[in-house]
């Protein structure tokens, strides 16, 4: 069966890709990531050798055939958000569609998380992954924050800080064998970011800036515990 | 001459590491990463193929020579540093760590940083190296915060605020072409990680709990702006 006869001219590219990702992933739990080889993959998918590379530049690229896409959404969620929102929340909620790639098919997500602990290559390779999408939040965020003190420095580190708030939860959930909600773990890391790096912090709504709010805080307090104090009088004053 | 007779005795390892590694990165600069093989670089070096194997485990590794030492000198200070000292300086000092080994040597490190840009293996390469300090710092603080409430998930945020933050600096400092003091960009990077995240804020040692502060502020402001003015406040009062 050709593929543009199936799709009625223009050659339609999923399926095949999908059939050559998913023989890919059942070999690399059968056999182990390094000992299949591409020839392996492609016996198994009952296709030529060069149609895996059509599809894959490399083996690591087939256990993680859903990112490149995930980047394309998170880019462009980004670029249509609104500057009238608070920037931060605007990076938490595109760490949140990386989530959701993982979230929707916990039984995959769960067994290449352990094939990739387990694989230092694959390992590397997530790096890359997750370096890509920290640049393309930090990108944002610069862009949001151009010309502001500090702007391109706090990009970095805020981009950094929800990465990793995003991974800490993405990872409790994997480690947990993808049981539970996915969402609750990493909503609760996202807000431990949101509460120290968001610009509003539910306030933006709250009326002029001549409003204030007075907070006490005993001297000896951890400067976290003392910014919860702020931000929730900021929000229930 | 033999390594032995060399040191008297036991064997000698530097010198020859060090030799490898120049006659390494002398080919790189002057024939590309890519076309540069093994035997070129200990033919340049006058020794044995087997002798550049012994010292590292691949090309890669030669362009980055004193890492491993340096992450176990982070691995030691952070061993030796006192529990009364705020969590966040700590780590902060020991990114510091890093940072003296690229302040160094800046005409090297610069050379290595333009090197690194051309090559995609030297930048993923580069990733595990930053995510193994990243670890080590995390390791740390999660230690000092084992029992805190999300004490393992502001480890992760945290270290990687410090790491991002000091890249930042690091990175400022590389693409003037390491010219100024490292230092002060690392510095002020860092200052931003450790106003929002530090624990004491040079309050430690301000006297017991009962201790108030009061701070006004503007409800519309933003948040990080909020937390200077109360750091500010801590500090001043």
């Amino acid at each position: 069966m050709s593929e543009a006869r199936e799709s009625g001219g223009a050659p339609k590219k999923a399926p095949m890709r999908e059939v050559l990702a998913e023989a890919a992933f059942q070999l690399f739990l059968e056999r182990g990531f390094e000992r299949t080889t591409v020839d392996d993959i492609v016996a198994r998918a009952g296709v030529g050798r060069r149609s895996f590379f059509r599809y894959f530049p490399s083996k690591e690229d087939a256990v993680f055939p859903d990112h490149e896409s995930c980047l394309a959404d998170m880019t462009a969620f980004l670029g249509a958000a609104s500057d009238e929102r608070d920037a931060v929340d605007v990076v938490c909620d595109g760490a949140r569609i990386v989530l959701r790639l993982y979230a929707a098919n916990p039984e995959f997500s769960v067994q290449r998380y352990r094939l990739t602990r387990e694989v230092p290559g694959l390992r590397t390779y997530e790096l890359s992954v997750v370096r890509r999408y920290e640049r393309t939040l930090a990108g944002y965020l610069r862009r949001r924050w151009d010309g502001a003190a500090d702007g391109a420095l706090r990009a970095e580190v805020v981009a950094a800080s929800v990465v990793a708030a995003h991974n800490n939860g993405l990872r409790t959930w994997l480690r947990s064998g993808g049981t539970g909600d996915a969402e609750v773990a990493v909503d609760h890391a996202l807000e431990l970011v949101r509460h120290v790096w968001g610009e509003t912090n539910g306030a933006a709504s709250a009326g002029p800036d001549e409003d204030v709010v007075v907070m006490v805080a005993s001297k000896g307090a951890p400067m976290w515990r003392v910014l919860q104090q702020v931000e929730s009088a900021l929000r229930n004053d």
